[in-house]
């Protein structure tokens, strides 16, 4: 499959167009930035470990009955995908409390929540990406009463699928970021990516951090990290 | 009644214990705030304003079927009321889009929803008040998912009520928002106050705001907004 016209960039990611009309191209940049891209820089090779591990990741999600874009990998990094619209909602599911939630409501890193929970973000760079609610997402139109309660289904499928396995290869999903798609006719599936850049990862044992937040936090060796998360997975 | 110790003293109010344990004495001040704090000024009249106005109002509600702490006004700015504890929710609903909703979301003041919404924030001065959801609250154990489940309903009961009210005196309720309590027994009651400092009211004709919005944009006229708004509930 060739890649045609340059269809969209984001801050990690670039979407071509193909000859099928249904199906993109997504290539994985090692482009990094944080905090609503105030902090910007390079991680090298992350683009080839996050592409294998959103793949290694969505195949496991479809054969627990999760609908994704993936269709196949193409090379180092890119994969090709099914075309969507993204559905303007972020979606976070927490089962310890770190990063945003912690300086939004004072909570210490690490308190662990009886229940998982579950957040939107409109996603809208301009705006910096704030919280909403369903009333909030339902005012805004940006997705249906229906499409919003199938979202909040599978996020809480895909959390209890990746913490058993992460659990198994000796690490903490701590949170993660989900984005959906509306397919043209309509199916909402899981789309974007799941890797080191969108999830917090700890080692189990040594609470060591295994994700993005090395970058964010300058706590240095990021490479490796990405690099140890892929060789947790293979 | 008479007023013993202070109990707590907030921006716009103050309460004070009495001779009976589940009750105290709520008197509203003419001291204004907005912006979390950080713009403060006086409202002369407006706690005699706004002690009328929740009376009214309360009494309204009750008549509904709504449970709220008032026992009795005792004089202009005081009201016997419930002792409750607080639950740590501010409540927000809104009809139509204004304030921090349409600055957090990139919508123009005065867009009307199909269907009002609701979010809560975390009643914490220290954090600024985050906006927060069901599964956060939950998290904070800030209330039970029973009592939530009760204050959404609540809050939808009273929009209905107070706007068919106050169409009726050609005001426009365009959000507010409301604070609820438990009492000694845990019943979950209507707490707080609802008035020109809670609430937007727009005129039905020359959409002139009739609420602390005029403090918070320096529009002028304060005083006599409240003042009309007084007039036109009784």
């Amino acid at each position: 499959m060739e890649k045609k016209e340059l269809l969209y960039e984001g801050k990690a990611k670039r979407v071509y167009g193909t000859d099928e009309k249904d199906l993109v191209i997504q290539e994985f940049k090692d482009d990094a930035t944080a905090f609503n891209g105030e902090k910007k820089g390079t991680i090298v090779g992350k683009g080839v470990v996050n592409n294998k591990i959103t793949s290694i990741l969505f195949k496991l999600l479809e054969e627990n009955g999760v609908h994704t874009h993936l269709v196949e990998v193409l090379d180092d990094r890119n994969m090709l995908i099914k075309k969507v619209e993204i559905v303007k909602l972020e979606v976070i599911i927490r089962n310890i409390a770190a990063g945003s939630f912690s300086k939004r409501y004072g909570v210490e890193e690490g308190v662990v929540f009886d229940s998982p929970t579950i957040e939107f973000s409109y996603k809208e760079d301009a705006l910096g990406d704030p919280l909403l609610n369903d009333y909030h997402a339902l005012a805004l139109k940006l997705a249906t009463k229906e499409e919003i309660e199938k979202i909040k289904n599978y996020a809480f499928k895909i959390n209890e699928i990746l913490k058993k396995y992460f659990d198994d290869r000796n690490v903490i999903l701590v949170d993660f970021k989900l984005e959906f798609g509306r397919t043209s006719d309509g199916e909402i599936i899981l789309a974007d990516e799941i890797s080191p850049d969108t999830c917090r990862f700890w080692d189990k044992k040594t609470k060591e951090k295994l994700d993005k937040d090395r970058f964010r936090r300058n706590l240095g060796n990021v490479e490796s990290a990405y690099k140890e998360m892929l060789k947790r997975l293979s």
